[in-house]
């Protein structure tokens, strides 16, 4: 068979999060492999409870793991670049960026063990690299961490642009400005896929730039009378940049709280991303400067529980606390599904008489992302024989699909899994690929669908019966049946305690049972179980988890 | 000591959920009261795992039964009227409302065994209520559900308005516009205090009416090709007027989907709120009709897992399922914390091939509530001494009192459980009480803070180990421990089973346990946890929630 051009998602398709595509060329089956970012995605307690991060489910790539030719990391958000530390082993394969993000994946590496040297610093396009049948080149384009890019990808079946995240922002601040210019140039010999962001293509007006924050916030932060509280995504340096400028010329000492915000100034400082930034003091010295010449720079505009914005929200954070009368800026805007964390920590900082400033009260905060009239101008720049949306749920994919087939291009949904061959003028599906999530749960990894999180969903809604029942050599019962409760009301609705009426109707069944029942764990355990649930069903009207120890003496 | 008026939020000022608000007047402790709406928030995942239901922690008005004059319900939304039929019996008094909302508040007392008789009608004002030392009128107010109603409440030291939800909207399409006259009158003589509902206080352009969706509804369903299934709060009845005059209008048949769907129509048309409604057709007649001329009226518009909309995006709900080409429109907002839930089912749509129209892509829905410039109207037309901002989190509360002040009124941010003497010219706090939340679970009530949820979180985030002991008359081990683990990773890191593991390290330790330890049930259970705790640590990465069953044979 002919060789191909293959391109499918293993994360980032179908979702928001945890990007990992792969590109691929060669006969089929035996294709060299590329792989574009991989990322994490974060967890929730609706879902999965207790998890400390989301990977995408590579075991395709691992099963292909001589095949992978280099890994390219497109920019340094955390759902591009949040798993190469605890992957990269799995796959072994060098990885390539540009140097900001390259400066961010070879902490990751160190973090876990591995050495940086993995990581290869790529300068932005004409340069490229040559990895198997392909040449790819970064292309600078705007999006809200410094050095994003697209990557330009040749392959023998012709170019491909992946555009990673982005926004057409003309003046963003730090960092190379879009580049019509240079696109058209890309362009013009003809792009035979366009694999495109679509996280806002519901959002209808035109993207706004970096740019137009800088007068209202400088304003905002000027006439405010006492302590200034500023948080954003440390890795959009840009707004750092905003948010410090605003500062220092109102007056303003400057204090980084939070590990990341730190990091990702000092990152920026030495990769040059940044030439300068204003002297920043420490958390010790804040404390000695009056409030109204101070700005706090914070991590945590999300809501999440241990970063700097919720500390303070909670009292103090490194000796630091807010008054009456000082500003929080959020200058950002929520994830959804972060709403409720964001909310509490408002209402914290409203209890203290600090007043909560957001973007929908002033132009404090755009989107990394292109609107729907920059996807469809970005569609209409590079003029590709086809379109395939990434980075969206479904409903985005599919709209987005929409849209570039009214004006014209060949477009599919393609999710995470499906594989397209991408050799002739229209995307083809050639193959369903089985994926899915890896959760990082405490030190291992379990699978999505191992059933660990749906015990623990279950124990959470809706709560936990221990039965403990010893039985003797004659299959007798020794004692009583003994149990125990976690997350269930004490007392039931016959006024005695949960614990106790479980414990008289299991006792009552044992007594009664026939020999079959009571010789057999798998008999005697389902009976208790029925048992226990309907009692507590009596009592508490519900039906809880159930554990049973049945212990035979010998 | 002199008589006094008292004000008190037990629920529903610094969150926006569960109202109840108590009024008094007479003696400082010896004060007749009144209540105002008893109702209901929802729980959540993050919080409030397996519950049913949220309701005020009514102790207080509980051991001071024999004061309550009788309970007042300004409209029949859930976090209102809600827990009516939950908590009735508690405080036993006559509850007054206006037809409508107390039809359903009678339907909730029978769902609870109490007679509907306890619920009275009373009209709208002039007519008043004397209960006690007050007088209280409903005064109709513009709203999202029929007959919301402010309460004029006359009392010997003045009138008070206690707005109720609402928002200015001259044109609501059900029942009465809001009617600036009437205000005026009733404002004439002076009021005392403004008792207001906060929650758009954060909304800076002026509300819009609900008239203002006519045109632009009927438009996207007269145009939609296929199927068109529209959602909604099903208590907003003129809502669904509108849906339906627009789907009629089209051509299409109505079929009301999800039981509070038909039970607010029959509602509305038996207290004559609406003299008609457009006829509608059963499920099984639906499936017969063609698809252009069908338009689904759905519960679910929160995402809601049970309700019609979400079992639509499963399949199928009564035997109708979904195609390309048909089109949801969400005619809501989302409220905070439900995004999750609500995407989920627009994701699911998507995969159908089914276009989701929200309110983000046209007029398609308006708030219930007053923006702030209809507040700071509101203020104007009342004129009153004071204004007490109410229905809000705290921030809400908090904005709205510093409008109210820089307009010129007295005002204070009174949260849950902080009672004012509103005798004087401007609000004192006298009294703060204790309150909160009680949690219906399943069919008992617990306590929010009596332990049964945050060992529910614990068991989701951590997992929950098992371990069962069982020792002889000299204090010697019976085999090994036993141990079973839920919600936790089966291999550790040694890549050995967890239980084993575990049974291995507790084998060891019980086997050289001392005397003191091994006959003292505490200090074996300390040091089994410990030893449990510790080896999940090492092997998983985590220390989960340790339940332990000593059993000890005599």
């Amino acid at each position: 068979m002919s060789d191909r051009l293959i391109y499918m998602p293993l994360g980032g398709a179908g979702e928001i999060g945890m990007n990992a595509y792969v590109y691929g060329y060669g006969a089929p089956g035996k294709e060299r492999l590329i792989v574009v970012d991989l990322g994490v995605t974060f967890p929730d307690m609706d879902s999965t409870p207790g998890v400390d991060l989301i990977f995408p489910d590579i075991t395709w790539l691992k099963e292909r793991r001589n095949q992978i030719e280099s890994i390219f990391i497109t920019h340094a958000h955390e759902d591009h670049v949040g798993a190469v530390g605890h992957l990269w082993s799995e796959l072994g394969a060098p990885v390539f960026a540009r140097p900001f993000t390259a400066h961010l994946a070879r902490m990751k590496m160190e973090d876990h063990g591995h050495s940086p040297r993995n990581v290869k610093t790529v300068m932005k396009w004409p340069e490229t690299v040559d990895v198997g049948p392909f040449k790819v080149g970064f292309a600078p384009i705007s999006h809200s961490i410094p050095e994003s890019s697209a990557l330009v990808i040749d392959t023998p079946d012709g170019r491909v642009l992946h555009s990673g995240d982005f926004k057409i922002d003309t003046d963003p601040g730090v960092g190379e400005p879009f580049d019509r210019d240079m696109f058209k140039d890309i362009a013009k010999n003809g792009i035979k896929a366009l694999v495109c962001d679509s996280t806002n293509v519901f959002s209808m007006h035109p993207g706004r730039s970096e740019a137009t924050l800088k007068a209202s916030i400088a304003e905002l932060i000027a006439e405010a009378p006492a302590m200034v509280v500023a948080t954003t995504f440390a890795s959009n340096v840009a707004r750092l940049r905003t948010l410090a400028e605003a500062a220092t010329s109102s007056g303003r000492s400057i204090c980084l709280m939070g590990r990341a915000m730190r990091k990702m100034v000092q990152a920026a400082l030495e990769t040059g991303v940044l030439d300068d930034f204003p002297s920043v003091v420490s958390s010790d010295e804040a404390q000695e400067i009056p409030r109204q010449n101070l700005m706090l720079l914070c991590t945590g505009s999300q809501g999440e529980r241990r970063a700097a914005t919720a500390q303070l929200a909670n009292g103090k954070f490194q000796g630091i606390s807010l008054k009456e009368g000082d500003m929080v800026l959020f200058s950002s805007s929520t994830i959804p599904g972060n709403e409720r964390d964001v909310i509490r920590i408002m209402n914290q900082f409203s209890e203290q008489g600090v007043d909560v400033v957001t973007d929908r009260m002033g132009d404090y905060h755009v989107s990394g992302h292109a609107n729907r009239p920059d996807l469809m101008e970005m569609h209409k720049i590079i003029e590709p024989q086809m379109v395939i949306p990434m980075h969206g749920e479904h409903r985005h994919l599919r709209e987005h699909a929409k849209i570039a087939e009214n004006a014209g291009y060949a477009s599919l949904i393609c999710v995470n899994g499906m594989m397209l061959d991408l050799s002739g003028n229209r995307p083809k599906v050639t193959e369903y690929v089985e994926t899915g999530r890896m959760y990082l749960d405490g030190s291992t990894q379990i699978g999505a669908l191992d059933g660990v999180i749906r015990d623990r969903l279950r124990m959470a809604l809706y709560g936990h019966v221990i039965v403990t029942v010893i039985l003797d050599e004659e299959d007798e019962m020794i004692g009583e049946p003994w149990c125990e409760v976690r997350g269930l009301p004490e007392m039931g609705s016959s006024n005695t305690p949960l614990v106790d009426a479980l414990e008289e109707d299991l006792s009552q069944f044992i007594g009664r049972a026939d020999h079959k029942t009571i010789t057999s764990d798998d008999k005697l355990e389902e009976a208790i179980k029925r048992i226990a649930r309907q009692t507590c069903q009596t009592e508490i009207g519900k039906k809880p988890e159930v554990s049973i120890v049945i212990s035979r003496l010998m």
